[in-house]
């Protein structure tokens, strides 16, 4: 059998990892990444997604899987394929690297497992979106890709319910939509928005805790997956 | 520099070529792809998607391009990545393939290079995902995913703008909706949906023909790329 014809050709798999923690200025709810410290050239120092060679045993969402544990101690529920990134001259090295990059969406009670250390460090995504050349390779144009496509898909999909535990009052369903856009929404439009797209219904409970009148719990309907939410800035 | 760890894995990009002709049984306009016959093993003899190994001094969309116009004859002005397929034992031989799949939307006038030959042959869509076996490897699988998200993305994005030429009559755009969707539209809701979203504006221009009163023409409007479509069965 003729070898295959792109043996230079290596594979990696990395992972925008996005989870909602205050912005260490303002305070306010944002999207948050980890990052790996690059050990060795090239790029050595700088900052890339966390990620590796797909290994010949494993599926690109296992390899995926893998290497987030390994480097962050998180596993997200929620991680889908975002997009191949293929261009010949993104790596400097000798070896071609095509990467296929996952995105995960991590829940706040899924959070607590992060690892911390040298080499791993979370940083406010759209404060390193900004800066250009923090970022390894072309992660840059991953993680602006990335951000778009969340922005993106927040409209047409409950595919922010993910930030969220199994139920949650409509208030952090709003803050959860307010700090993946970095924009506020009035409360009474998002409310009457989300109950007509019947993507949440109310569980007949209630928030437990010291408020006179706690807030309603909601949880994501089930086979409904796609929806439409005009976003309009408070005025 | 040691060396890659995955050189087992071969790298392939292939592509889901839709196009719309009408059905050879009941004469509707309805999604059409090209296949290539496979002339060696594994699969030999059945059909596979267009498509090769990723050349080194390729990038992806490039690829993909070249595949095509050497396969079919076609250079479709819409090409997008739809998704990567990794799982370890999608084929059969000793090699393991990563494919890279590209979907490509046909236009008429587009469509008329295509080139027909004893190993490529074209298909209606629906016919062959509903076919088990007629296909090699996962890309029936394949199939199945990208009439999914093209059936999907036409109620959230103008995507169906793709198969139509510069200027069209709001008729033939429901056509084209009609044939991806497989079923009716109520000619009258559509319209009005249709110019609610803004995604088309009228050209001030006419049909030339014989009709007494011509249809207005209508084009896509440059920056409008999101919007909604409630599918509605006639009754």
């Amino acid at each position: 059998m003729a070898a295959p014809s792109n043996l230079q050709i290596e594979l990696a798999v990395s992972t925008v990892v996005f989870a909602l923690r205050p912005h260490p200025e303002t305070g306010e709810l944002t999207l948050w990444l980890p990052l790996v410290r690059r050990i060795r050239e090239p790029f050595l120092g700088q900052w890339a997604l966390p990620g590796g060679p797909l290994q010949p045993d494993q599926d690109l969402v296992s390899s995926a899987r893998a290497t987030l544990l390994d480097t962050t101690g998180l596993a997200p529920r929620h991680l889908e394929q975002l997009y191949a990134f293929g261009d010949v001259d993104r790596s400097p090295s000798s070896t071609r690297v095509v990467s296929i990059v996952y995105w995960a969406l991590v829940r706040a009670d899924e959070d607590t497992a992060a690892v911390e250390g040298e080499n791993l460090e979370w940083f406010p995504a759209d404060d390193i979106a900004e800066e250009a050349g923090v970022l390894a390779f072309d992660h840059g144009v991953i993680l602006a890709y990335a951000l778009d496509r969340l922005r993106a898909k927040v409209t047409y999909s409950p595919i922010a319910h993910a930030f969220l535990p199994e139920r949650f009052p409509l208030a952090e369903l709003r803050r959860v939509y307010e700090a993946i856009l970095n924009r506020a929404l009035d409360p009474s439009n998002f409310r009457r928005q989300i109950l007509a797209q019947a993507t949440v219904e109310d569980t007949g409970e209630r928030m437990t805790g010291t408020a006179h009148r706690p807030p309603k719990l909601y949880r994501s309907t089930p086979h409904r997956t796609r929806y439409t939410l005009t976003i309009q800035e408070t005025p």
